[in-house]
């Protein structure tokens, strides 16, 4: 793979590369790290890239790596850009006939989102998003109980994603991370919803089976002279009939990254915390609580295919998101035998998340600038 | 005391005199635990009353005991029945000249509470209401906490109570305590918020110091044919510029009791679990999370007044309603010395809290079926 | 009852005292509370007993409570004493013609216990010793379900009780508590083993229904100048064919009153703590572990009848020690019927655990100091 | 790096070789991936190995590896083999002039550990132990809290390694790993102690930075047939004074892989859960237990470099894993420069541990067997 962004100092393009390196199946061949071309190649060559194949831009990066052979040249781009240029460097992958792996939120607004999809339709070409929680094996068993009907008929879904290092303004204090994600200009519309929220309302979605039809919505900026949401709580209506609540926050001070989500069927429910990720809870009405745990033969085969080491051998994040890059990777595969990807692979977010995610941004937003309580979830 | 309800199979009418047996302080002398005499006198004679004290109405039981010398008669009224008669049987008890201790909601519905504050205002007597959940020794440590700023200025508030016993139709089922919380004849405009609801904003509002001024509700009757809620989500604002969640539920498949509360500053945040109530975390953004315990020596006078064992000798639900009853107590007390309360007995829950949380059930209710996103809290 | 001990300032006979009251079916009417008559009397008075039924010391109570007619005259007494005092009260109060509910341990040494044993058995009087923590509704389950062979054959046990606040030099700080359990004078040849491993011993024999049959162990006073023991670790072999470790301590900084178990048999196995005593944890091998929680319909029918409250409102130690006291009433109701005792008086701990304990805490001690390895158990 | 063993359907080659290549900074050249060429050769194709790296043997990986050009031969061997061919791997990889990377036990025997100490003496060679463990971050910050004093002198350490995968007889259902590992001709003298009561000492030396001086063990094979140990408590005393129990079992129905540890001085205390390793408790005795998270800005430098991700993003076992890798290449760049290894490097487990661990194990083993209730530690 190539990558776009996540030269020095950067935090998620080093994720991306751990997670891709994890399996020893996708190599790192070539990148352009940063838009100042010597950053990007001190970059490179800290990661022991041959310097002919570390780019001071996405743009000659797609042109030199198209004219390799086939049999040298990148076979998918890794997006880790900022916001803003999800779409340019996607947009530019694509047009040069590469496979895409971005990072979320997929693009600036929804417009751009939109577009998106049609040039994936248009070219064939493969897109995966890091939707990095849904890479979890218990968060994968959850959705399959759902789905196999143990649980019952669900009516009732919590998600939640508080943060708390935000909470003061951090944005000032030479903090990268903090600074482009509270700048509308790189961010898009939306800071907590569009980091975090995002993430709640796609696992939701993920893991119940059910899209989000409308919704109710009151965000905040907390912190003083911010000009994008910091907080918000949102009540969710769902097309299966569930109601839920979706509360993100990056100013519950001393929360690290604590996406939790419970679930409520007729007969049972589920209760699953990203940062005890091995432990799914199942929930009864006439018998004991039952606690679900990574590794145990008992979990279904798409779990154990996502699963790399037995049971009380703790996996964490990075295992989730080398899940997303193995599920990528067997797409990537799949298209070239000619064949249709297995249930891993199938299970790789994609385009379609991209535009439900930046549907559920936007709406966020004006649905709490609105005075009207409920907002429908446009399905485009 | 005298106790109204509460006998045989009943379960709440037990819990008030276990609460109140606890400290040797109060001597249940008195009772019309049931409208069905014959039922009211087995009941008081496995209670081992003298057969004169059992009243086979409400009516009566105030007659009689206001006859008695002052020496020999109750003190005060336990009022353990159902919802609707807890006005009537509050209204008798003040009129006749005796103090009261309620079950919670304090009536059947908001215009009896204002009468009924205007009552207790009139006849100068003592009003207790029973919001159990702000006996624990952790709960008061936690207001405390926020009172001294050391939480900072509080932005984010998160309150829940679910439950999973109402998941399917238990009011078919012989099931009293589900039959009378159903039947709006009985239970008010509510179920859910009426029952369990008004506990987590009572919790909310004590914890934080803060008043509700505003919310948006979205209640539900998953179960079908009820014509109470049983399900139950609310946006709130706070008089103090905090923000909140609450939901609540009685289909929750698998939960007990989880009345939960979580509160972040922009100094902190705290956390409390009333399922593990013996533990409240405090949270910080740069220094690790803190697990205060009941009975340890750094918690503030309030908690240790409300503490009876040392630390790690668990207390419960039994010994925080008992804090209720040594405060109301307290009250009596010191109105017959003619003194003012001391500080533990000052934080018994009252009339105030009577009519706030009447306010709370029915602007929910209404609020859930209006079209307009905000609903203004009335502050009485 | 009667109470010898407890007077102000006495942790354990407040306890007590509040345990009784709990269930409204024991009443406190007299009692000898300390060897001061001052305070004795002051404590009485502040307990709303009568002047008269307080007495100066406990001699003088059994003569006058045995003069008075059998419907007035205390029906058993409490023993709230230090450890040294246990005997001789016991022993005059059976002579006294009075049944004994005794704190533990039962007696200031074996020999004691010994002699105890006979006694009880001559006069044909009720012994109750409150070895608290079996009071526990899932520690009665834990024993029931290990009964029924749902674990198997049981093979593996680790008990511990830590406690932290011996750590330091507190007998000479003004601390009582401290100061008679490391004075040999008055708490007998231990303080760890005698105050809390003799409970930690206890809770392993009856949750496994397993006997102690040898022993093997390392006792410390770690705290300089300490004569008695204040840590120790002890290998266990059972007469069922199990192996298990018992560590208790009383320098364990910042820990509790820590007592938990877990055992481990051949099908399953189970995990208990004190400190959240309304959780009980089973474990399969291929399934996954459950939550039984207090309170829930599935447990069976000793957990039930030693619960108050419906699950999720929790019960704690004081609830744990009125099971203890229930039981007891029990089985004195039974013997003035001349009934069988029913299943949960039955399960009162009693002389036999008496005997055990005392025999515990001095093999411990003993083997502790010798270079033999194994000890046997003396099974009297 | 070279790979000896871990060809298809090993577990512990597989996690050596995502550990290894997590950082990028490792790349598998070569191995020799089973005693079977054939299947050495499908594991290599598999790994996408160059046909001519893969080798039918250990020794022709030396001898062919030795032989090529400096720039091209692996750098150093990884042995993931069962217990009894440790030590001739390792031989023959430093005769050969490989520095190693050994799993562990490092050998068959005590006496394998000796000539092995004494070759990596000779040859100057490098030599590292994967005592996974110790490669978690938090376990890093236990020790130098330790160390910095904060905990005061440590009197007492709790560590307990429970599994329950060999309650049955795996080892007679085509379970390779329970194979190996209960015959004494692969696993050597021990089954449980070598395989995982070795990683609790380990742990607690690291921890506490006193080392083991005796021991009193009493250990079991539970499971009919077995010659190994499957279970076993022992009794230990520190050099610093401090006394512990360490308890290991492979027969805990239910347990994963629960390394767990308590260490506590006169200030304070600390626990730690291998299954959430993310935690570190620090416990006080006047001020509220504090809760340590991994990645958090209060650790110290040795926690912080082997730290990958924000906290509260989920570091797992593969991380630890990997944390011991980075630090062997530290150690070998740092050799290769000339130049003393950084803090991280250093911390890698070694020689010193190896000769401590087999002789852990082969003295736990016969203390077993011993009447006398002491051995000595000889502190070789």
């Amino acid at each position: 793979m190539g990558m776009v962004g996540g030269g020095e100092g950067a935090f998620i393009g080093a994720v991306h590369r751990m997670a891709a390196a994890l399996d020893g199946e996708i190599e790192l061949v070539c990148g352009a790290f940063s838009a100042d071309a010597d950053r990007s190649t001190r970059s490179g060559a800290a990661l022991h890239l041959p310097a002919e194949r570390v780019y001071g831009d996405y743009q000659a990066m797609m042109v030199a790596e198209a004219a390799l052979p086939a049999e040298q040249r990148m076979q998918f781009v890794a997006i880790v850009t900022p916001n803003h240029l999800h779409f340019p460097v996607a947009e530019a992958a694509l047009r040069a006939g590469f496979h895409v792996m971005s990072d979320k939120p997929a693009t600036f607004n929804l417009a751009e989102a939109l577009q998106l999809r049609e040039l994936v339709q248009e070219t064939g070409l493969l897109y995966g998003l890091t939707h990095t929680y849904t890479g979890y094996p218990l968060v994968k068993e959850a959705r399959e109980r759902i789905q196999s009907g143990e649980l019952g008929r669900i009516r009732r879904v919590v998600v939640e994603y508080p943060q708390g290092w935000l909470a003061d303004r951090q944005e000032d204090e030479d903090n990268k991370q903090a600074a482009w994600r509270l700048d509308p200009a790189r961010a898009g519309v939306s800071s907590c919803m569009g980091d975090i929220g995002v993430h709640a309302a796609n696992l939701a979605e993920y893991v119940t089976g059910q899209k989000i039809i409308e919704l109710c919505a009151d965000l905040s900026a907390f912190v003083e002279g911010r000009e994008l949401d910091d907080d918000g709580s949102i009540l969710l209506r769902f097309d299966g009939g569930a109601k839920g609540i979706l509360f993100a926050s990056q100013l519950c001070v001393g929360e690290e990254n604590a996406l939790n989500i419970r679930v409520y069927g007729d007969k049972g429910g589920l209760e699953w915390h990203q940062q005890e990720p091995n432990t799914l809870w199942l929930k009864w009405a006439d018998r004991p609580a039952e606690m679900l745990r990574t590794g145990a033969g008992y979990l279904g085969p798409l779990a154990a295919a996502n699963t790399r080491t037995p049971g009380g051998h703790p996996e964490g994040y990075l295992e989730a998101f080398a899940n997303l890059y193995m599920a990528f990777a067997g797409l990537v595969r799949a298209r070239e035998k000619g064949v249709a990807p297995d249930e891993r692979a199938a299970d790789c977010p994609g385009i379609e998340e991209a535009v439900r995610g930046m549907t559920f941004i936007e709406l966020a937003v004006a649905a709490s600038a609105s005075d009207t309580k409920w907002h429908v979830f446009d399905q485009h």
